[in-house]
């Protein structure tokens, strides 16, 4: 038996092409509405957020993406990642099962987020903008969004929720390395920022407050667009890089995963891994089992409606049908960053309500149980968000051993730990909490929205 | 022209012997003495410390040592290490060079360190040892050993320097997700320790005293031996690998270096990369020029004198030969901890003093200068011992857009530094200070050293 652990692609056999699921999904993806009419938006209504190129990207309905030629010519820097057998995750676990991961932490950034932050570069360079404004919280997004913006040559301007900004100084100095510029929000360079600062002085900030910053200042000038990291079609397009490259590494394994499994905040890594599978299964190709797994402190895919609403906290984004929480949810204060958003891609949303992906959730103590243990096993200290996914697939492993059966299990590493040691600091300490998400959140948060005729829109899209 | 920029290797290319200049260097190397007797040790007077193992082949003339299948199935996590081609940093810098490196950051420890870890962490369980001590400043040894340790079940036992131990308590916690136990040094737990925190209760340690504090404890148990992450002959054979695989990479680049470049502080990424390719050399197969580059602050190799010296500050190892600005320098604060030894490795100095290696030294703030450089093309923050080869590779990449020559430089790139944000903070605020070597201090610490007759002692080499 081969003990080959590393199942690597040559950079020739990058994928040229990204997977666009809107093209094989049962339904039509549900066009994002105007709050004021409950009308769908026209591309045009966009144009001053985002570039051409990104806003078509975002109402496709084509199959396959071509991945332009700058792009790839950066990717390659650190693509294809590895794909990883977890042979001693495996002993440790006693399983039959087989469990890989893809291991999107070799990135320079240390996650999948400069997937789609260096296409999103590209296509603002392209276009002729200076200048990109965006939001981070704990700060991979904006991370990343430095590192592409020093590759083309543009200026990043990152809203850096504050309390983050104050504790997490090493995430700042990693985007100041790339040359790109942070601000603490809320900030006195944002009338949004100036209001609440007028009422609250010692603001700690939110990711919603922040956003609103970064459009506000987008949407004044011409050659400064906005870029977000994660919900949008677009961006789920760009990750799915990932899946493709996994489908040939699996390949290169002679195998085919049972059951893929990712972590879900907004969806990107999700989508990156498990929409080029479904793809596959939608299309009759191969059947497979896909797990998105969510904190149970933010669980907006098993405890939040199906619903439109509004995508940021300060009302300035367009009505989206998604799996929500509510926009005025604000999660408690658990360590995974990156999974702390109200509500869920819209396209992930989908997936699941249409039964294409199972999701569940898991508390974050016995997620890093999971991390630590993957990591005395393979070696890789996982970022927070991660563990998630690790739990998830451990979990699956677990049943397997149980029942004596052999499944091939596939899960997203989706980055690293070492700037989250802080987290591990307090898990060993024994300070992490478990929090309990109260259940009539949702209906509040809902109560008041626009009414949407679902019916008359799904029929048009 | 192809694009490529990773030049990989498979698993089943990774090399199965490390290499050993002891058998091709023009003289035998100058054996380690007892400091009472100025005369050669006895492998015998070694086991205490070390596995027999270790103790063969750091006396062993044998030209390949074989790496063992336990040591290659952990090693191939992460190897071979990805060799890359700096397309972006050439462009950035307009050389006619071609400029490679051997990316060693890619390991879960996130330097080179792991090469020799593994390998000591596997000798040590094979001769029954259950506990390892040994010492860290930085951090970057103490966690290199913590992951081997988890690897093989072994007891990890870190005296990690006072300063440190406070200063950076992530990579405290790093070591200790892989279940090593850390012990501020000085500590009560040695008589070492407790006699300094007699007569200073606030001392904030030094690395001479941890490697006491962990000697200490080693020599009394059966069970427990000590460990060393550099210096050493065994430690820089394990890193050879490096420099193996570097030699079948570039025959994929179809290319071959002029040029090859390493940081030193121990020595060990510098003989890991530079010893196969000087072997070649030594050998009369191809021609190559190797340099040293070493921090200004602690110039061994460019101002020390080329005697037998103590390898610690404590005076309890054998004395060797080596380049030393003496055993009692205390180097100033600077960034890389990695570099801030007194001494050099005994062959590593032998190199230079045969004429084989030219050894350069930089100031810290140029280097950090080369390394932002480096990030902003390459995406990678390096760490900050490996911004000194980077500043090495830079100056011949400018010497040759001087000359037009279109020379082939290959550098390791040891480590990164996101374990190091806090250097990138200083260097920013141009809080970093560039430190003179004060000329007088070498023969200070060299007097009163015992008289050894060389010239009897070579020729019984």
């Amino acid at each position: 038996m081969s003990k080959q652990i590393k199942f690597e692609l040559p950079e020739s056999a990058m994928p040229k092409f990204w997977y666009n699921i809107a093209a094989d999904l049962p339904h039509p993806p549900m066009p994002p509405l105007n709050p004021g009419t409950a009308q769908p938006i026209s591309p045009d209504d966009l144009a001053p957020l985002f570039p051409m190129a990104v806003i078509e990207q975002e109402v496709s309905m084509e199959r396959e993406i071509e991945i332009p030629g700058p792009v790839r010519d950066i990717l390659r820097q650190w693509r294809p990642s590895p794909l990883y057998r977890a042979r001693r995750l495996e002993k440790a676990l006693g399983t039959p099962a087989k469990i890989y991961y893809k291991n999107e932490s070799v990135s320079p950034a240390g996650s999948h987020k400069p997937n789609t932050a260096v296409a999103q570069a590209f296509y603002n360079a392209e276009e002729g903008v200076k200048r990109i404004t965006t939001e981070t919280g704990a700060g991979q997004w904006g991370s990343s969004l430095a590192l592409a913006g020093s590759m083309f040559g543009l200026d990043i301007d990152v809203f850096m929720v504050r309390v983050s900004y104050d504790q997490k100084p090493y995430r700042r100095a990693f985007m100041e390395t790339f040359g790109a510029h942070c601000t603490a929000s809320p900030s006195e360079r944002t009338e949004t920022g100036r209001a609440i600062l007028a009422q609250d002085p010692d603001s700690s900030g939110s990711l919603g407050i922040a956003i609103s910053e970064a459009v506000e200042l987008a949407a004044q000038r011409d050659d400064t667009k906005y870029s977000l990291g994660s919900v949008l079609n677009h961006v789920l397009l760009h990750q799915t890089i990932i899946g493709e490259e996994a489908i040939a590494q699996m390949d290169m394994a002679d195998d085919y995963p049972d059951v893929v499994i990712a972590c879900t905040g907004g969806g990107s890594n999700f989508a990156g891994i498990a929409f080029p599978f479904l793809g596959r299964k939608l299309r009759g190709e191969q059947d497979v089992e896909v797990v998105a797994v969510e904190p149970s402190a933010c669980p907006s895919l098993t405890k939040g409606a199906y619903a439109y609403d509004f995508g940021d906290t300060g009302h300035l984004t367009p009505l989206v049908k998604m799996h929500t929480l509510g926009s005025t949810f604000v999660p408690p204060g658990f360590h995974s960053g990156g999974l702390r958003y109200h509500g869920m891609a819209p396209l992930v949303s989908q997936v699941v309500a249409e039964g294409l992906a199972r999701p569940t959730s898991y508390h974050q103590v016995e997620c890093f149980d999971a991390g630590v243990q993957f990591a005395k096993a393979e070696g890789i200290v996982p970022a927070p968000e991660s563990t998630h996914a690790i739990k998830g697939a451990i979990v699956e492993a677990l049943k397997c051993k149980e029942s004596g059966e052999a499944k091939t299990i596939l899960f997203n590493l989706s980055g690293h730990g070492y700037f989250d040691m802080q987290a591990y600091m307090d898990y060993a300490a024994g300070k992490l909490k478990d929090y309990a998400y109260p259940d009539q959140e949702v209906a509040m948060a809902l109560a008041g929205l626009p009414v949407v005729d679902e019916a008359a829109i799904g029929a048009g899209g």
